[in-house]
């Protein structure tokens, strides 16, 4: 392909109506949505993505019943575990200064700033929210501007993803549940992408 | 309908490729993207739409050939002398701090607070621009939440449109180009958006 995002925001979206249409409860569908990241990092690298950026969980979200929260918070320490062991550079952002930050990915919470090239970039945002990121004036500003957003589960939203990096961002939907990822369903965004005019208002 | 969005962004792209295809300069264009804007006023107004926000220029917008930010910039003008014979409230949103902002629009750069009840209020965007928000302490912060953005033009991105109220709107695509405007677009906008669900993260 010739023209290749940089960097490519993910919300993976639709672990519990997934669950739901399983048969299994809400808070179930989450493990599921964990080995699809794995291939979708994999699938990026392969690629030539420069960095990719998942949406983990907000503050918000925090509000959910109490097995829901603790369910995506154990996914998003295992989806680390996990990356820890692909090629790849993690950088963790989200507002730490709450007992719903998991302890365990507080050492991802800075940075690299110098890195060998051809390493992917992988980001994870945890207990993130556009109002934390904007009071902490751009909490989130390491992180560069997003070229493409994909969002798996059929809706076309940010849900406050990276506002100010989503400014010029191309919005890509798959109807499909995260759950039932496939490499089709990235690829095929890819291809979409090429068809992008790129302007930046200019 | 039962499901009505309080508050509509309005992206009206496309007018530079309409008037290639239609055999005029690229310039031309945005005066045929007049009348489309008054029809879905008046629509939005029918379906007890409370407020409209157009997109009409950014600062990025002004780095264009002269004869195109001419145009543009006297399409807006025009746009808000057409709107004043409806009965709406109007309020231009953007940096008036510069020579490329029109002075015709300076006696509508503020925002009325206290509003008869049904009026519909129709902002417009005249040369925004996001870092320009974000840098005077969100500038636009009187214009409250989007709940639901459509495109013309076939492009799924919002180009720095306010990025802080559109961090939970829905985005809807029209692929046909805004002086190809039509009513039933906007109602088939209208009533997608009732299929789409409201969580605002919880």
């Amino acid at each position: 392909m010739k023209r290749i995002p940089k960097h490519i925001g993910i919300i993976p979206d639709g672990n519990r109506r997934w669950a739901k249409e399983n048969g299994l409860k809400k808070e179930q569908g989450y493990t599921y949505g964990l080995e699809p990241g794995i291939k979708l990092l994999r699938s990026a690298r392969e690629q030539g993505i420069q960095e990719l950026t998942y949406y983990g969980f907000t503050v918000d979200n925090c509000k959910r019943p109490k097995e829901q929260v603790l369910a995506f918070s154990q996914a998003c320490v295992k989806a680390v575990e996990l990356m820890k062991q692909e090629n790849v550079e993690i950088f963790v952002c989200g507002n730490t200064q709450s007992s719903c930050f998991p302890s365990e990915l507080l050492p991802y919470t800075k940075r690299k700033q110098q890195l060998t090239e051809d390493i992917l970039r992988v980001n994870l945002l945890v207990h993130y929210s556009w109002e934390w990121d904007m009071k902490n004036a751009w909490a989130s500003r390491e992180i560069p501007r997003v070229d493409l957003m994909i969002r798996w589960g059929g809706m076309c939203r940010y849900s406050g993803f990276l506002p100010l990096q989503s400014v010029y961002s191309d919005f890509y939907v798959v109807k499909e549940l995260w759950p039932d990822y496939q490499e089709t369903q990235f690829l095929d965004a890819l291809a979409w992408y090429q068809k992008q005019d790129v302007t930046l208002g200019g």
